[in-house]
């Protein structure tokens, strides 16, 4: 697997004309090896040629972590007095004129390289890799399920939970414990905003704000579950339904409905975000979605392709992405409806199976 | 508190000859403004010149979580379809030169930026901010003081939990947890290493090694507390101590007071290291000691400065550091000892206070 994708990079390195990749932190390097490289100031980093031997710089502390792959690359542990910086720019000085470096790797390392191999000129690794690991293969179709499905038991779960009574705070630690039992390795966010709160689409649940009878409540709550990431938002009410909601909703879930439909393979991503604010638009609402409609989702949590105005890039199958239209009336309340789906030769197929009607909860 | 950070950091951009600081994710901007950038592919951006005013870039739905300073800081939000590359360059243009961008920024970020603003030459913003965020003031020693109480008591309380028979991984969770119970926000690691595991420095908690009579158990263990780090190593033998064991461990004890008696105002960071390393060298187990003596904690778990041979930096009051030597035998057992010591105008204090003696466990 790892093989053929390192294959699939160095194709489009030769295409795009790139003569050496460098990973660092972030998901491109466990997508080519399996190893993920932590976050610190002892730099990881792949060193990926176009042809020739490919090796990993590690600092040698960390080095009994890596999974040996010796058919894929090479270790080169480095020592705490050593200059890592030094040991990659020797491996590329010669040979390497243009160099693609990882989205996430850290500015001081960044310049730090800049500096040690001025000859080079420095551009994106996700130019590279992104439009490969956009694809996701059957295996991992399944992984995004089984945590599309795992969330999808929370949020039914939820249904029964009593909300009023308790802070925004609370309600969010349960989502959270509630991910972590369902075989979430990492709970990447969860967003709890009861009422007024939930006009801010990214609001923080507050230790102070409590749920009340006739609050709309948000949760948009997702983690990471082998390796591949969940994200769902349903809503619920303290209680029964006002009509004002009610109308609201209906638009939001037509929007969300036109959104999931328009996203076929060869539709514009733009377009999918477009066929959803149409409806919002329709409905005199236009001005109160004030987000793109969804991103792409793997073992990042957000991830290309990104759902929004101005992206021309045409779905294929294989991509997996969120729909997540919502309405927001600053002061009063606001609404999300959010499913992953996959765009398949089939057409487009959601993933999340979970109830999209507002749930009435105690 | 903010407005006189800023004052010195900007007094530094003069000295050094920076024109502006561009901080995004990472701990320099909550160290500014106390607003911390969430790690996104939606970019928020402190553009802060060396005079004039200071504006934090944001995406407009990330806006309502920042706390209004109008006093330190404009907010410029950018919309979903705006370019921030675009709105940050704008910005620098026609003032900037030479710019420091935040170590931790996005590496898409930093080359985006470099090919808004060809004129600009870039440099590392920790050569600014990290020499003042290094000296603690009396606030934040408190608070590494209450973050390392709190791991010191989990310390102390494992000393009378049973390890035989649980697995690395159930003691790693059990860390985790009495971590987030003990008030910290954040477990930010807990290396559990039994036996030849614990060779490993940086060992991954294991789900299949079970801890079995005779081990020795390395746990390694910290996380954010109010936004300050902890980090403590204890040593934990199931049964009684074998004299070996026994024996490098007084090396150990000694070489840690060693470094910790060195630590004074005024010492270089590598004189730390060495006068640690002296006294395993001494022992005749220098080689064994593969890793540097220990790493600057404030807000990051690792941060300047670093005890590390080749660190010349001389210490200050209010420097706080880890000091953790290890004696490590592949394939075998290993040990490590870790305390948070404070470096003050009445020499080195210790933030820890839990028994350092290895516990002995059911």
């Amino acid at each position: 697997m790892y093989a053929t994708r390192i294959a699939r990079v160095r194709a489009r390195m030769a295409e795009v004309g790139i003569d050496a990749l460098l990973l660092s932190v972030g998901p491109d390097l466990p997508y080519l090896t399996g190893y993920e490289a932590m976050p610190l100031e002892r730099l990881t980093m792949l060193v990926l040629p176009r042809t020739g031997d490919i090796q990993l710089v590690v600092p040698r502390l960390e080095a009994p972590r890596v999974t040996r792959r010796p058919e894929l690359f090479a270790i080169v542990e480095w020592d705490e007095t050593d200059d890592p910086i030094a040991v990659v720019a020797a491996m590329i000085r010669r040979s390497a004129r243009r160099v693609a470096i990882g989205d996430h790797t850290w500015a001081r390392f960044v310049l730090d390289l800049q500096r040690a191999v001025p000859s080079c000129v420095f551009s994106r690794a996700s130019e590279i890799v992104s439009p490969i690991r956009m694809v996701k293969d059957a295996a991992e179709v399944e992984a995004l399920t089984r945590a599309a499905h795992a969330v999808d038991a929370i949020a039914h779960g939820m249904r029964s939970v009593p909300f009023a009574g308790r802070t925004e705070l609370d309600v969010h630690r349960e989502l959270v414990e509630r991910m972590l039992a369902a075989g979430h390795e990492r709970a990447n966010f969860a967003i709890v905003a009861a009422g007024e709160h939930a006009a801010s689409p990214h609001h923080e649940p507050s230790a102070a704000r409590v749920i009340a009878p006739g609050d709309l409540v948000l949760c948009d709550f997702g983690g990471t579950m082998d390796g591949y990431c969940s994200d769902i938002t349903r809503m619920f009410h303290v209680g029964e339904i006002p009509a004002e909601i009610s109308d609201v909703y209906s638009v939001l879930v037509e929007a969300q409905e036109a959104g999931v439909r328009a996203a076929r393979v060869g539709t514009a991503c733009e377009e999918v975000d477009a066929a959803s604010r149409a409806v919002i638009a329709a409905a005199g609402f236009g001005e109160f979605f004030v987000h793109r409609v969804g991103h792409g989702i793997g073992t990042e949590a957000h991830e290309d392709p990104y759902l929004v105005a101005g992206n021309d890039r045409e779905l294929e199958a294989g991509h997996a992405f969120s729909v997540e239209p919502g309405i927001y009336f600053p002061g009063r309340f606001g609404m999300r409806l959010e499913d992953i789906v996959v765009a398949t030769a089939d057409g487009p197929e959601r993933l999340n199976v979970a109830p999209r009607d507002i749930a009435i909860v105690a």
